[in-house]
């Protein structure tokens, strides 16, 4: 294994104090390892909290910002934070308003984080969880019941943090996050494996002409593993699923062809040449898109590809200021 | 080889498609392959155009836009653009107060870019070029005599940009962008090699236990080849290269943890808490940071550092709103 790291053991600690000394508008607390935004809490504000294994950079931590994220609790790689870490998020951003929790469907990541808004609710703050569920490839998975959760956090982060910027109630902040979610699928390919620094092999074995499809960001299971195709054919599979499960035809759709963390970004905009070709093919209108590295697993190389039916609000809210690191777009 | 691609041949084509599909922003000329600004020519403004090899993305064609850029030529991966390309790119962009060329110190870049010039002049374009040599790593290696452009044509282009953008001249455009260029200094290591699609095998050869200290962006040999070291120790080699050829202490510095392109970010933040460390601890101050991928080696693992001494001037034209795919900030 050759990693970037000192020790396996002190990579999301020494990763977190990268993070606090390059970003001075996030306030990083090294001890309850959470990111918040420097500001945080807001008075009156809803607060909007995420968080997860780490190994999915810029997400989560790279999200938290003017008009995204006002936390986000990375637990160890690939593993889900513990209660008490985003019960601390939770106090760190809660302006009197409410707190959101965005929380990916793995079994871990849910189980905890409603212990923890269990936790919030003795201190009274009112906490609105909202999970995500969009990825179509399987039903359950090594690590879920139900449907993953994958590329529609990042659209439910944006738009949800838009509208709690904008002045929206905890109701409506989590009724948006909740609607973005149910208006998003996501389907994923893996070229190869990625490796967890503490295991210091990867996750699972692929044959040097193999790929799997329908991959979760863990390198969990997908539909199929198969011989080595073209970015268009991987790009057919991926929007035939999705297209399956909610018809693209007639939509306006916010796309994302992200990358899974291995994978050249030139190689990632020739993939979204194929699926701007395969929507406008499909009688879908592409209103919004993203190409880059925003979910991650570790080195995979692959992709994941997300697509979104915009309604006007949703797009305005899309449009909306963003300044992450992670993710930014003027006032 | 396993690339997400459609056929070998066509994948800086089909980038470039992509690019167009994804960035209304930019006019992309599929014929000529240039990326170029939708407003461009700006009447009265000094162009800057840059190119290369593609394989490095988002460099160049991803730092089109407002404040950056105004055209880049891509030639093939890690192949130089050709005249005729470099030629159409000036064209494109001359509002009839000179073109800066910002060439990377590739012996092919070189002759290429400076044939354009002088097709340009024919045409009554006066055109500036401006070569950038700042990794430290070595004299003369594969494809360059003197030292190789690495992570400083980012820095040149963004602060020659931003001046550009607020009328400077041409001398002055040219000036900032060599004087960035004379106050920076690069080193990068490799944790593996990459792969380019035509050759369908990886660059060089990398043990599982070896690393290269100094490598280029496409794979040329560095300083030394190494047994793997920990992320604190390959900082260490890194600055203090850097510091052995311009000296650090007492500077205010620009500096940049760059990704090859195969390295997950969550490792480039632990490196750069490395740096942060390594560079108070030499009696240097970060002024201004950037961590993540953004002078690439296709799928290459490792690390680039980049520090730039920073005057009050530089840091302001590096401070300035910068709106490209690559690299944005606001308004």
């Amino acid at each position: 294994m050759k990693k970037l790291i000192d020790a396996v053991d002190d990579v999301v600690l020494d990763a977190l104090r990268g993070m606090a000394a390059a970003h001075p508008s996030l306030r990083v607390d090294l001890d309850e390892r959470i990111i918040a935004r420097a500001d945080a809490p807001r008075p009156g504000k809803v607060g909007l909290v995420s968080g997860g294994g780490s190994g999915h950079e810029p997400l989560h931590g790279g999200f938290v910002g003017y008009g995204m994220l006002d936390a986000a609790c990375p637990g160890e790689v690939f593993t889900s934070p513990v209660p008490d870490q985003i019960l601390a998020a939770t106090n760190a951003v809660s302006g009197g308003a409410g707190v959101v929790h965005i929380i990916k469907n793995y079994t871990g990541d849910v189980l905890n984080f409603q212990m923890a808004a269990e936790l919030a609710g003795d201190d009274d703050i009112e906490v609105v969880p909202v999970m995500i569920d969009d990825d179509v490839a399987v039903q359950d998975s090594t690590f879920t019941a139900g449907r993953r959760g994958t590329g529609a956090t990042l659209f439910a982060e944006k738009t949800a943090g838009a509208l709690a910027e904008a002045g929206g109630s905890l109701s409506e902040v989590a009724a948006v996050a909740t609607e973005v979610n149910e208006r998003t699928r996501s389907f994923g390919v893996a070229l190869t494996a990625c490796t967890v620094p503490a295991a210091g092999r990867p996750t699972f074995d692929l044959g040097e002409d193999e790929i799997e499809l329908g991959i979760g960001i863990h390198g969990e299971p997908g539909r199929e593993r198969t011989r080595l195709r073209t970015a268009s054919e991987i790009v057919d599979v991926a929007l035939s699923a999705i297209d399956d499960d909610m018809p693209l035809s007639g939509s306006e759709v916010l796309v994302m062809v992200n990358g899974m963390g291995g994978t050249p970004l030139m190689e990632l905009y020739a993939a979204y040449a194929a699926v701007a070709d395969w929507l406008s093919g499909h009688g879908a209108t592409v209103g919004r898109r993203l190409v880059g590295n925003y979910v991650t697993s570790l080195d995979m190389a692959g992709c994941m590809i997300s697509v979104c039916r915009l309604t006007p609000r949703l797009a305005e809210l899309w449009d909306a200021p963003v300044e992450t690191p992670g993710l930014r777009w003027g006032r």
